[in-house]
């Protein structure tokens, strides 16, 4: 699983570096499921804009997005001041997913002690590093986690499938390959496990109904959408095995900060003793977040939740779901508590959602 | 507050009879918030139709317009076949809500000894009379619940609002007056108590965005919609000061059967320590139902879910959200076990949301 598949490489793609062209590729992912299409970018207000807009998103793939950001604008000019302004303006785009701010302190420090001439190319070749390191890190969450699912489907007969919920879009469209959430899926769906996956909706921007459902749908995994309100429901009654989502910064204690919603599912899996564990690179981790409530959380466009964006006969529209008067409020993110989770999956292997958890698979930390 | 202030009564009345036509009026609620619209409904045929495309809507007022869709029948045919077609058809229509088998027992348990030719009138005067027995169990709901809102305030600087957060539309719209989750807010309004309301949107349907918003934008009750998903985050980060919903069905031990999702926010309210509370008039309860867990959970249709109304410009229009090929599952109630609650409020007061606390308010219950 550390080599993508070209089939799946081909169609679920999210963001392609060409270095004779000087630009970056990516799939726009507001548009999915209802059009496929991508957009070229060739500068870091390109880049931020297209992150701000959530064109690309998800932690793991921001990341990556904003250091091409900076090793295109390099291409441009290399001075101190370019990259010191190439770096701000990315790491203003969103203050949550800390993966960002990660990717581009990483290109920043490799780069700013480089004679200017040399630090364009420097940057391109550590942008495409991130790009398969995302992969590569992104196939051992699939390795670490898919026993999760293998255990339950053993104890079964083997046609009745695994019941895994997910949370907004962890998935391959959300990294560079496999997903985070999504890797322990892939991998168990490609053993042939039998497998159904509940798809959460994700309001406000639906990332579920629009991405996660259009992924697993090409990969052809069978799952079901459902409004996030039934998540809890479904728990009651016994019909999920499995709670797996993504991160967007992970303290230091295992405190999770992730799409909103997630912390009213880990809350629905503890009650029901449903287990639920969240998936990440190491990027993920914010060694100096003491605790989840010490994160900063995007408070995004009122709009992204009173216009709802959908397929009306051929075209694509935006209805307003709202009388006229009221006023919206969309926190993007929330904490889950680490003591709600089963426990945390990383690139080295599944350890508790503590802090005694991650510094025993990361001694080295801070 | 036991009459209702004329100028709510034009604005937000939800159903209305008239002897003379042998109609009963109802408000569209399939149309609001984008339009004020009205269907007259004359038949038994017709009243079903618009319990089950949730024209009417909300516990309380199906209850009250299953008994008008027997009351309009009687004065076509009032003969026991019809008697028992009516009812029949009344209670297939949506399985969940107890008040709706209540409200059609009482009237054919009222009518059946009479002779037939008296069977009309005195449906139609029965009708009558429960749709003003739910004006009056509401409004003492509104009395028995408001002191959680004054005790707050008194608690601050008189100018700090008391946030409330609540689910679904238990307002007046789902009654025939006040609301049940509403009523202590009307009232504590009505007092000058400053309150600002959470409305969660209440996917699939909507019901918090499109009418809870609606009515409280109409009464003049300060409020900001928020997903769903984002209740969670506002209770850990201390901005309610009170959970209210409404019930569909209560079980005989406080165990709550109410719109999908109030669970998930009982959760929250329970881990953040945030009082939550459900309010009902007494025809709510279900006395026969051990547990929530006994309860039938309505399924309804998946274009609930995929399709999404809304205004496009001066259109209304539903848009598509799903990619082609993923299927819905669309369960439109959960089960809320008591102990989650800080307490009932019922039309005779407060109580524990246990068994102990309903039979100390109602000892001649079965």
């Amino acid at each position: 699983m550390s080599t993508v598949p070209s089939v799946l490489a081909d169609l679920l793609w999210t963001i392609r570096p060409s270095e004779r062209d000087g630009s970056v590729a990516i799939l726009d992912q507001t548009r999915l499921p209802h059009r496929r299409e991508t957009v070229t970018l060739r500068r870091t207000e390109e880049v931020a804009h297209a992150i701000r807009t959530m064109q690309v998103r998800g932690a793991p793939l921001i990341g990556v997005a904003a250091a091409w950001g900076i090793a295109l604008q390099l291409r441009h000019d290399a001075s101190d001041g370019a990259l010191a302004a190439a770096a701000a303006t990315l790491i203003a785009t969103r203050p949550t997913a800390i993966n960002l701010q990660w990717a581009v302190d990483r290109i920043v420090r490799a780069v700013a002690d480089l004679p200017v001439a040399d630090r364009a190319s420097a940057a391109w070749a550590l942008a495409r590093e991130l790009t398969e390191d995302d992969a590569r890190a992104n196939a051992a969450l699939g390795h670490h986690g898919v026993d999760l699912l293998t255990s339950i489907a053993a104890s079964r007969d083997g046609a009745t499938p695994v019941q895994v919920l997910t949370h907004c879009n962890a998935g391959w469209l959300a990294t560079t390959a496999w997903g985070t959430a999504t890797a322990p899926i892939y991998r168990a769906h490609a053993e042939g496990v039998p497998l159904h996956i509940w798809v959460s909706e994700t309001r406000p921007r639906n990332q579920g109904a629009y991405l996660t459902a259009w992924e697993l749908e090409a990969v052809g995994v069978p799952h079901t959408v459902i409004a996030d309100n039934a998540a809890g429901h479904l728990m009651r009654a016994g019909r999920v095995d499995l709670c797996l989502v993504g991160a967007d910064r992970v303290a230091a204690n295992g405190d999770v900060v992730n799409k909103v919603g997630t912390y009213l599912k880990a809350l629905a899996a503890r009650d029901t003793g449903t287990p639920m564990y969240a998936a990440f690179p190491d990027s993920t981790i914010d060694w100096q977040l003491p605790c989840g409530d010490a994160a900063p959380i995007e408070e995004r466009d009122g709009a992204e939740l009173s216009r709802v964006h959908g397929r009306c006969g051929a075209d694509l529209v935006d209805v307003e779901i709202l009388p006229h008067g009221s006023r919206v409020a969309n926190p993007a993110f929330d904490v889950t508590p680490g003591p709600l989770l089963s426990g945390l999956i990383t690139e080295r292997g599944r350890c508790a959602a503590t802090g005694t958890g991650l510094a025993a698979l990361y001694p080295e930390a801070p």
